[in-house]
């Protein structure tokens, strides 16, 4: 086994993960836990970080980078943010310094977007950014970035020239769990409704406006007419991305199609959705995304 | 004190309404408690109702009319539906008797939008339209009634030919309370804040794809530029029944605007909306309305 170089860690809300890291960007080590920021206020951030550096059994000495919410003002240490338009190089620039730590541990900035009629923030995502798109890339990209918070991204020539976040995922999940609908979704099973899933995207693209009429037609029709608890769960999900997407389409497209960052499920839902609208899109790991751009971070910081 | 005639019932999922009426409509006595559908499909709703009818000390043999979601097949006796095209008249012909009891009890039947491509349902509203426009009454009407679940109908010649629900009211509730927005409006004072409210109405009708993202707003920009939970709490509301009248009002307008069927802070809440969009509305009361509607019914079943 090769000598760590640093260790990266993606610090959200609700979710940790950390990775050893040798000097030629292989990892050596990983650890995931759900002692996101959320959980981490409450245990206490240096506890929970150096537990798992004793897991991957980490030099002392090996600086830490972290990205993510461990930098919002609720967080460990408030890592501000790079306002747009953010220059993704300025990113690895601005690493808040973690005090009173014999440890080198930084914390990349978020971005903001200061502007008073779509004010916005991002925390994470400009890290998979970085990994995903690399330093100063020529030419125009849009970035759909799924999750509890969705991202839709502009970046131009390395520069974010504007953001937008939909709470698409967070609204699933109370939408699914907390409203009358719980009662047409409760029971679902895994069982993938593709038909379901593709039908709620094209109808919502096509009248955004209906969503919450939409949303409820997944109940009338099992009053009247039937049909499965997962078809009805993906109704609702269909329905949600559907008029994301109807949003996030409605400015110019680069001819190459969307950049989409996820992994996983969320991948897999979102590619679907593109594909019901007809939409090319470039997949890239959102998990590879975001270890890339801490490497590429932790290299300009400790090894120029 | 002239002598009761009949006794009305509002039972809805939530709320309980009952009034003691005589041979002229007059109201001799009201009930409103919280035990709606949901809870006495527990308690039992032949004890919740005698309850109130020893209450108001309606005589033994006094019929009662109800109407709401106490017909439905999860409440007291399943009182089914009239399908669309949906004349109100037909409405009074179905009421559904209750078995077993000793005093003449019937529930009015809903209204089902049986279309694989809308399925809808409603329960209640009914009664209000009933009451609101009366049977038969010529012209086209194009009704907005807000509430947890809005409806809007159109209504041609007394008959229902069409309708959405718009699950609204409960988006809001969850979203103000169940999601990371539940932040932003931690606090909020009853102080209402009109300026907030229309801007959210106007911007949400303006691009309601944008939904999920204009309600993120709400906590993007009180990390950004401050901003008091009233401020936000109003975007949200704004917002969402700013995309609610997107929908509604994408259709053909009547030229004397909107019937808009509300009660209290919701029937000023979409006074406020429509104004910003300049939309003319004609404001019916929701309680007089169900209340009329059942004194309508109840004339036709028990006094012809």
């Amino acid at each position: 086994m090769t000598e760590p170089a640093y260790v990266a860690v993606d610090w959200g809300t609700s979710s940790f993960r950390l990775w050893l890291i040798d000097r030629a960007g292989k990892v050596l080590a990983e650890r995931r836990s759900d002692e996101g920021m959320l959980a981490a206020a409450k245990a206490g951030f240096a506890g929970v970080l150096q537990s798992h550096l004793t897991a991957v059994e980490a030099p002392a000495q090996l600086p830490v980078l972290v990205c993510g919410m461990a930098g919002a003002k609720t967080g460990w240490v408030e890592a501000g943010y790079v306002d747009t338009p953010a220059p993704l190089s300025a990113v690895l620039k601005q690493a808040a310094l973690v005090p009173g730590e014999t440890r080198d541990i930084r914390i990349l900035p978020g971005i903001a977007q200061r502007d008073t009629r779509a004010p916005d923030v991002m925390r994470g995502e400009e890290t998979q950014l970085l990994g995903a798109l690399g330093l100063g890339a020529p030419g125009e990209a849009l970035v759909c970035m799924p999750g509890t918070h969705s991202k839709w991204v502009r970046v131009k020539d390395g520069t974010v020239v504007h953001f937008s976040t939909f709470m698409t995922g967070e609204l699933f999940s109370v939408v699914s769990r907390e409203t009358i609908l719980s009662l047409a979704v409760a029971g679902a099973d895994d069982a993938e409704d593709v038909a379901s899933f593709k039908a709620a995207v094209k109808a919502a693209y096509e009248a955004p406006a209906f969503a919450a009429n939409l949303l409820f037609t997944a109940r009338s029709r099992q009053l009247l007419f039937g049909g499965t608890p997962a078809a009805a769960r993906e109704t609702l999900s269909g329905t949600l991305i559907g008029v994301e997407l109807a949003a996030g389409l409605s400015g110019t497209v680069p001819k190459a199609g969307i950049t989409l960052i996820a992994s996983g499920r969320l991948a897999m839902l979102y590619r679907l959705a593109f594909d019901a609208l007809s939409v090319t899109v470039q997949p890239i790991d959102a998990d590879e995304a975001v270890r890339r751009g801490l490497s590429m971070a932790a290299a300009a910081i400790w090894t120029k």
